[in-house]
């Protein structure tokens, strides 16, 4: 499998760890786009929301829960942050397996900025 | 409990449904960021990502769950789309009853516009 997610999970690509169980790992985006950024991802595959299947919801329900252990790590939990998951195109998803951004540390602008 | 989607849910105030279940509830944002901007909360009142307890994650699953089917009901599953939870002041929080932002129907910016 030729995913970049995937060899981040296996090792086979570092990361800069934050969370992890079984289900679930968090580590910090390599472009940040806030003071703190965290992407949050489940083990198994799955490319983009439109391919979550039925005995898969309780992963997300597990994604979210590992979500806001990383914001409490992060110190971002009083403060506050934004979580985020691009489905295709529009949606601006550039790699396919499915992940959260965790926007912190900062006071975040408007939802869609339009240009 | 003088919460707007609290009373969205029990129907006392209006909204442009989309999509409804026994958990979540579906609806048109009055003011759209987008083309396409749907709201998807449970019907539980949860104030914040950060209060959701270990017996909820599935209903946060169930909000996922619909979604999915809001994002075709838009007619935007395809072409792509957003998901945005906000969690307090940092966030852009302002209804304190945990919502997703579903945006599409256009191309979405960056994650984070700087000001």
């Amino acid at each position: 499998m030729d995913c970049i997610f995937c060899k981040i999970i296996d090792g086979s690509i570092p990361s800069r760890k934050i969370y992890e169980d079984e289900e679930v790992l968090a580590f910090h985006d390599i472009q940040p786009a806030a003071a703190q950024h965290a992407l949050i991802i489940p083990k198994k595959h799955i490319a983009t929301m439109n391919d979550v299947q039925a005995e898969d919801w309780q992963l997300i329900g597990s994604v979210h829960r590992a979500a806001q252990i990383v914001a409490k790590e992060l110190g971002v939990a009083e403060s506050g942050y934004r979580l985020i998951n691009n489905c295709g195109k529009d949606g601006g998803q550039v790699v396919f397996h499915i992940h959260y951004h965790l926007l912190g540390g900062e006071k975040l602008g408007p939802l869609h900025a339009r240009s």
